[in-house]
């Protein structure tokens, strides 16, 4: 399962880089026509490496997650499908972002797939954790607060679609918002939570 | 071989994310220009999401089986190199059933592909028994209902390719048809059968 | 070193069905017109499984060969990636032959990427052998009866190439003659040959 | 975490065939038209070859440092991801030069990706020795060497950027500068270093 988890991520990662296209021009050579072609092309490459950072995340956040678990069912083996299925979707909104920045439908397909990814995490999670497949078993205070944790970014960036739609850059703001919010629910983190995150 | 089979799964899988591309909008930003080029990717998002599922249930499947395999032998190999063949040749008639899905050859298409990819897993396990490679030996009652119940798919693909050419929504209502089938072979199934299965 | 094998062997299997494009009819939707286009992609479908063939058979060759090594130098790392290199290109000259069946400089090509390959097999078998890598010694007579059978398919597919400028039929049934060369081959084998290949 | 970055580089050295593309001839069949095709695909071969021998130059520098790591932590996963991302990124600058090779511009990217690619080695190999994850502690003369040595192409590709706006012959000579600047370095080499590179 995490080989296969692997090469999908990989994959995902990669795969942007064949819609960065080398320029075509006129006469063969002239340096400033090749920095101006450079200009098309800031959307890709930086759709490119944001896309890497962001599928990159999941990736350590799956690992980090695999490592707790002891055993799979085929339960869990479907949810990670759907999971691996919007990770190797990802690179679309992404581009879709970086061509269109200041576009509502682009910012909110984004956040969406955001939303979704996070929310897939949280139902992996609570799977195994109520199917009693994590390595030993999780006190229902850890178990609670570790599902309060991940709902952050599911809450804040279904939040930000229709907030997309009044502002783009407030949007983007709010997709923010779940790092202060995590700093606020860390003082209410059990102590026990030290031993599983 | 697993893992080369994983590589194979994770590329097919991920390979159709590529025919996703960013719409190019007359103007930089209209968000109804937007939603309207979304229309015509619904086909390609539609068959990405089918043939991640699709491919995915072959994985899991793929895996099960192979569960129960303890040894390979150059046949196993062969045939399976012309499982894997299908498996990444899936996305093609997969891409052609979301862009023609009335369309009475892309729906025998997509019903043969299947039908041979059925039939494939069908001549694995024939060969995995006859071959002596299964973990222990099956019997022949079991071994012999495994058979049916995998054939079950093939026949009905098979026998809703000519069925497209009088109705495409007819041939899809028999490729549902596995499934109550399934229901009535499982009333036949052999004790021994959970063992394996 | 094998699972990156691996990888670049799937990959390269794998990535051909991205040239396989679905046809865009006219009026969507027509039987005819729809069977009519795929008369277009049967030289892009012939060579996905033709491809497929030819590098999975070298794949099960280099499975079988680094079965028999017992540890890796860097000469081997760097022959190995020459070899890969040439791995995964192969599906450019495949996909030529696919489309331009009956011309020589096509036909040539190809031969020529198969010679290569197959003299980089011979290469990476003489290194592993000289360096003292395999599992256990191999008799200097096993050795030579190896690489000769080995360098079959390098002979005849660069006799091939000349042939191919005079008749790319007679250039084809070259190519096919390493096989009753191996039977010939197969009479003066020495009798420890058979522990090892 | 390393097969996770063999498939990176696996996919990053293959994805470049998919830029081969076979060309369209007017009347399908003239080997002098075909041969004269060849010519505009030069550039595209050439830059999937060099592209192959670069990151598998990496590939190769790449195991031979994670055999040395005994452990990871978060930092050296992010640093190796940020790595990973130029590494899949480096197909793109490498096709820029096979098109472009006497234009200072994309000379200059080129140099550029290789010296922030050799950077974040230097930056992985001083991070795991002053984390303390390398297999046991590295004498400090013998870091500070290895450092050294390892920003030899660093200082080298820096100092062609502006190089190439001279002249691109001249920045592609510096280019080569590291293999004697690093004999001259291999005297003052310490006698431990022996153990570990």
């Amino acid at each position: 399962m995490l080989t296969f988890s692997d090469g999908v991520f990989a994959i995902a990662m990669t795969l942007l880089v064949v819609g960065i296209v080398v320029p075509t021009l006129m006469d063969g050579g002239d340096e400033g026509e090749l920095l101006e072609a450079f200009n098309d092309l800031v959307p890709e490459v930086t759709s490119f490496f944001i896309s890497f950072a962001v599928i990159g995340r999941y990736w350590v956040a799956h690992h980090q997650f695999f490592r707790l678990v002891r055993a799979m069912d085929y339960g869990l083996v479907r949810t990670n499908l759907v999971y691996l299925a919007f990770i190797a979707f990802l690179p679309f909104p992404t581009a879709l972002l970086g061509d269109y920045f200041e576009n509502a439908v682009s910012v909110a397909t984004y956040a969406l797939a955001i939303a979704i990814l996070s929310g897939l995490e949280v139902l992996l999670f609570r799977h195994a954790h109520r199917a009693g497949l994590l390595v030993r078993e999780m006190p229902e205070r850890v178990y609670r607060w570790g599902v309060l944790a991940s709902l952050l970014p599911v809450a804040f960036f279904l939040l930000s679609v229709p907030v997309a739609f009044l502002s783009t850059v407030l949007a983007v703001v709010v997709w923010f918002l779940p790092v202060p919010a995590q700093v606020v629910l860390n003082r209410r983190r059990p102590l026990e939570a030290a031993d599983w995150f």
